[in-house]
């Protein structure tokens, strides 16, 4: 059963070429010798395997061991360089691209401004020529593109790639992402283009660049609305429908009276949301109308805002801690645009989480804010295509086809 | 990536023996053509690995299939009866034990009443005694044991099997629970026993027993406490310190001045736990003591008490629609005690789950009684073993020491 590290590989097991490579995956240059001590396997399986890895590219030798006499021997590696992912986070006025290697490191990167409500065929036309363009810039043939990864801002159907009904994005409601950025590349469904929401996205990118050991972690996202991206067991967790996380319209007995955009009554995101903070100041003679407005009154001292940015903290504390009892996650990470207020925001959330969640769930709970700030969602789309043409499975078919 | 059913084999991959044997657990018979139809593995290789499943036992010949001339080709299922699980669900005054097969049948089980507080050494005996006995009525060798499953009234780290802070459990705290059921059997680590709290156990039962598709589940356990199991991409969902399903004590608004066994004030648990409605009718002037005694009110139709019992469902709910936001499952159960009451505490939860989550959360959720009633806890036990000892992993290995 898995526990929070990936367990040892049992004596004798039966690892595939895919588990081989997973080994290899934290970029270590090991032996023949010491991947056989690993594994388990026969030195001759091992050797078998290095080579068909090695012809596909995912592989290279990475200099020669200390030899107790004889001749030295050779080390292999994982040769992150060998592909590229397109990894793109759309948000409601602007796109960024980035290209990053099989490790996840970004190579270069590209931010345009475009509004997602202008619909799909303009802003993925647009995502496109700059993804053609940043590989052209590295020098980087299209064949050697191992997917793209793209974040949307709206629920989208993981499964299929296809946004569903998404509140700001007319016309993009059941369009099939995947199947036209693949002849926009003039591919077919043997490129793999992954859509999810921009939450899940900043969620996964946020781990993969942070806390890549933590099994268990929330991503809130406080911007113009408020959401979560849920990893559990190492999984992102999107629930039956692909909801999960939509901790926005839960409903606070502080919000009486307080409309919210979805209709109903008392909601977090009426109350702290970077727009519902914003509101709050003007009622009380501050001028502020945007998230970035609360933001620039915080940079500038303003009582008021560091006061109204805490309340905002305690509101989305006091949903995390039903979140916090009942995940029991080891890390929240508090994102998106309002977190850029930093402690004043981070404060409120724990002062309500510490207080009424339970002791053990709390013990070891760490609440910080966004290491990846904008880079979350890049990040995060790179992550889904490296995990996804680099699991076990695919690679395990890739191998056999080789053999 | 995973969608909500488990992907067909990619043609070509290199599915492995313990993949081949996953095919097979849904209990058809099929012939080694079908079964290489199925997985794309040559037939050179269902051959083979025919023969090591055959000779572990774990399937069998299962009759011969229509021939399209020639000898008729052999069939090959599951051998489910081939080895037996005890399953246990200690509970607060009584244990349960459970004899099952492979797929999870109940062959036999017995039940004793003893307090839990007496601790783990009289407690574990008198479960490897009942254990034993069960083998003996079903005629069946101990070495035919695939290993032990156990639900305990409290926390528990899974990963070690041991009870941590369990409070209605003196004397078992840090206790390790594997080692000594393995000594009392005269084995050692090769005996499979594996331990979690008894509301995880549930959700897996009930799961396993009727909901089998279903990736995303939520139990609620309702009895002298309140708390959740999650099933969230297949799998339990324990969290980082194993806490994860405490519900209990989020606080109501409602519960304002009520205070909490736990020391806060206003839980759920407070409110809408067999006692806590116990209690309020009390204090209304309708004597009941336990929640035994609310169900013998409702079963004699007490007005009082069915109102009581809706408003504690109402309480429940309160915390689900977050927990539906947060989690989106497609079928919230409610198990435990006080899910007796049946559609009087449903109407409540629905009510208030309906009302409070987004109805894209709730367009395709269930809210249904348990069905496997006092049984989940010994069903889900068998699970937990049965998925361990059946896993990919562990046949791979298995067949690679038979190889």
């Amino acid at each position: 059963m898995p526990g929070t590290a990936p367990p040892p590989a049992p004596a004798g097991s039966a690892l595939r070429a895919g588990e081989l490579f997973q080994v290899l995956r934290d970029g270590r240059a090991r032996t023949r010798a010491e991947l056989a001590e690993i594994t388990g396997l026969a030195r001759s399986t091992i050797a078998t395997r290095i080579d068909a890895l090695m012809s596909c590219g995912l592989i290279g030798p990475a200099g020669e061991a200390l030899s107790s006499g004889g001749r030295p021997p050779s080390r292999f590696a994982f040769s992150a360089s060998s592909r590229v992912v397109v990894a793109v986070d759309v948000g409601a006025t602007h796109v960024l691209i980035a290209l990053t290697d099989l490790g996840g490191r970004v190579l270069d990167e590209s931010r345009a401004a475009i509004e997602v409500s202008v619909g799909p065929v303009a802003v993925l036309d647009l995502v496109v020529e700059q993804a053609r363009n940043l590989l052209t810039r590295a020098g980087r043939d299209p064949r050697e593109l191992a997917g793209i990864g793209i974040g949307l801002p709206g629920p989208v159907e993981h499964s299929t790639g296809r946004p569903a009904n998404p509140p700001i994005m007319p016309g993009w409601d059941g369009f099939d992402v995947p199947a036209y950025v693949q002849r926009a590349f003039g591919r077919g469904k043997e490129l793999d283009v992954l859509v999810d929401n921009d939450v899940n996205i900043m969620a996964l990118g946020e781990r993969a660049g942070f806390w890549p050991v933590e099994e268990n972690l929330l991503f809130i996202k406080v911007a113009t609305g408020i959401g979560a991206g849920i990893v559990g067991r190492g999984l992102l967790q999107r629930g039956a429908d692909g909801t999960a996380g939509d901790i926005g319209h839960v409903r606070l007995a502080r919000g009486e009276g307080v409309l919210c955009r979805c209709g109903n009554v008392g909601c977090l995101e009426a109350l702290a949301s970077g727009p519902a903070v914003a509101a709050a100041l003007a009622a009380a003679g501050v001028p502020a109308e945007t998230g970035d407005d609360v933001l620039e009154l915080v940079r500038r001292g303003s009582l008021e805002a560091v006061q109204a940015v805490r309340q905002a903290g305690r509101d989305i504390g006091e949903v995390l801690a039903t979140c916090v009892n009942l995940l029991n996650p080891s890390v929240i990470v508090i994102g998106g645009g309002l977190s850029a207020a930093g402690e004043y925001l981070l404060a409120g959330v724990r002062e309500m989480v510490y207080q009424r969640s339970l002791p053990l769930a709390t013990a070891r709970l760490r609440i910080v804010q966004s290491m990846a700030g904008d880079r979350a969602g890049v990040l995060g789309a790179s992550r889904m295509i490296i995990d996804h043409v680099l699991s076990p499975d695919r690679i395990g078919a890739l191998l056999a086809d080789v053999a």
